[in-house]
């Protein structure tokens, strides 16, 4: 099993980060904004969807302000099983993101085309909050011919 | 050991991108502005400064077009020893890179840091390829206190 690591650090409450995590409106403005479902509740289900396909979450843990859990039960077969992971703190006006994408089976290549993406995805989660304004699909970062 | 992992596309030719990976001006253009050494020869040392302190690597492999792998040997203590290996390949008028930054000891809240500080980067290396400006430091994308 190897991992996707990232980190960033916002100038914004842990509940407000925590909610830019957990309702659909959150997402839509950092992640893609076609997304659907229900964030705030474990065992609730997050939908997805960009121009070339998408994810279905299983929310497995919440913890207000600190943690949120998800499983993916649907999208490509490589992400299937995959645990995507976040953890917030506050200190010094910053709360961390400490994000993983963990339990991938092989390193293969669109793993690092998810790697880099998700940090550009962590970036505009972090603009949404500080500006008001993120890079959510279909505006988002574009990094090579996949997308 | 624990590996970051990237990939971006570039719409350039390889040789274009290995010059950029190879030559302090180059490099200059997406990493640091304060970058030294050689890099255009196996054995050679290239070094980085940054505001906080640098990286000191020597180069280990080239193959022109191809390949490029560097081994630290001198800065931040988790660093040290650590592997950076770029893969460069050509199709459809995009080079496609493929990166890692291979055997980093432990998960350390700095590897997860520094797996989306080289995404910003790499996004940097693609724009100054493509676009002739990219974003090396101090004018790079700031992600969390740490820089």
């Amino acid at each position: 099993m190897v991992d996707i690591l990232h980190k960033v650090g916002i100038k914004s409450p842990a509940s407000a980060v925590y909610t830019a995590l957990t309702t659909p409106e959150g997402l839509a403005g950092w992640w893609t904004t076609d997304t659907k479902g229900d964030g705030a509740h474990i065992g609730g289900e997050l939908q997805f969807r960009f121009a070339a396909g998408g994810f279905d979450m299983n929310v497995r843990d919440l913890d207000p302000g600190r943690h949120v859990l998800w499983e993916v039960v649907d999208g490509p077969e490589e992400w299937i099983g995959t645990h995507v992971d976040w953890t917030l703190t506050h200190s010094d006006d910053y709360t961390t993101v400490l994000f993983k994408h963990r339990d991938w089976k092989e390193p293969v290549e669109f793993m690092h085309h998810c790697s880099t993406k998700w940090a550009t995805y962590l970036v505009s989660l972090k603009q949404l909050l500080e500006t008001g304004t993120g890079a959510a699909h279909p505006d988002d970062v574009k990094i090579d011919s996949w997308d």
